[in-house]
């Protein structure tokens, strides 16, 4: 079972990396650019089946270490 | 029109912030984890209303600056 785990800054926290990048893509001759705003993306390999359980677990896993819950949302998706 | 992205390392690349990752979560107590691999996500809002365009461009985007082509994939997402 695997765990897709998205950690993305909330709305309105800056950017500063994201901000590098779309400075570095208009630099590089792309235009037509908003905002750029770039996230973590976490896949966990996990033992068990129980995707209920599964997810309760990586759950405690952002609370506690993956996401700071200040600045940061996340997103789960649990695949069989 | 937003293009979501995903920036992962190619199967066999070794990835020691994962290893970390995993590493600390199972300091934490975590138990029957597999591996983990981290990437990066980027979201980037674009102007213009050509969803395959969008996808050109991005993609020539990720080939240029978002993605080692040597050691990483990338796979884009176009949402309206």
């Amino acid at each position: 079972m695997k765990a897709k785990i998205h950690v993305t800054l909330k709305p309105g926290v800056l950017d500063p990396q994201g901000k590098a990048v779309g400075h570095a893509l208009e630099a590089l001759g792309f235009d037509g650019l908003g905002e750029v705003r770039q996230g973590k993306y976490i896949e966990i390999d996990l033992a068990g089946n129980d995707a209920e359980e599964a997810k309760t677990q990586v759950d405690a896993m952002c609370r506690q270490l993956l996401a700071n819950m200040v600045i940061e949302n996340y997103e789960i998706e649990i695949e069989a």
